[in-house]
């Protein structure tokens, strides 16, 4: 059974193993490969962020953050990112955070959420969001360098979360 | 007759003046109107950034920020910020400093340069960077709240610097 919710200082240890394997691959996340622990943790963890953690059968399987993608004049539209523990992927972890990062979101009054980076190789995350109604609203040429295809192209995705 | 230079520490006052006057009007940035001097130097003077100042017969007249976008697998694609005090806009400041902007990213390998938040009513620094190659590749709906307009889009902007 999977359970979501905000993360706890003692979930450090676990979202740094979930943060240091997904980035090791180095296909998904422009983050150095090699990022120490504490750059990771200060990326993922911050005063103006919200990290969650997904539990299943009380092991951290997931994490996730929400925070305002630009400051004052911008903060209305949230940013998000995701990571799931390389062992159940496809397991609905990705899915469970997203819809709850939705609605949080929403709880939040956030009117829209950005991805500011989505690697376009990264099929599986684009076909979810798209899914769960997020667009494609720009593409950064050759943005992103891939361990084995080179540079490759990044999209921005963005969802309305207003009434219409 | 123009000038630009890298930042020196004795800079610092000159930037937030020009930071503070160019952010109170709160149209192009998104940054709150009253943020702190402390704040706003924390931001635009960073380790990863190359911080510049345009000068008119000794007096700083502008500053702009070249950095990279992304941490390592994206940090071939830079991000600049560029802002011009109030009285000499029109003054060819602004055209200035983005062309240097672009020779700088390329003496620095960079190979590309991106705009985060363009705001689209921000006409002159739109038809500048159009004129200087930059094209608009993705739009934010309303992700803008501007004092009189209301929620108004945002553009992403790129340019690239490799040989075609």
């Amino acid at each position: 059974m999977l359970k979501i919710r905000p993360a706890a200082e003692t979930d450090c240890d676990a979202i740094w193993n979930i943060f240091h394997a997904v980035v090791a691959s180095g296909d998904t996340y422009a983050f150095d490969p090699h990022i120490s622990r504490e750059d990771a943790l200060a990326y993922w963890i911050r005063s103006d962020t919200r990290t969650y953690v997904a539990t299943k059968n009380g092991k951290i399987v997931g994490t996730y953050l929400l925070r305002p993608n630009q400051p004052a004049l911008g903060s209305h539209v949230a940013n998000a990112a995701f990571m799931v523990a390389p062992t159940p992927r496809r397991s609905g972890v990705g899915r469970a955070m997203s819809e709850h990062c939705l609605s949080e979101a929403r709880r939040l009054a956030f009117r829209a959420i950005q991805f500011n980076f989505v690697v376009s190789t990264n099929e599986s995350a684009l076909r979810l969001w798209q899914q769960l109604g997020f667009d494609i609203v720009g593409t950064l040429p050759r943005a992103f360098r891939h361990p084995e295809r080179g540079y490759v192209d990044v999209y921005i995705m963005f969802r309305s979360l207003e009434e219409s």
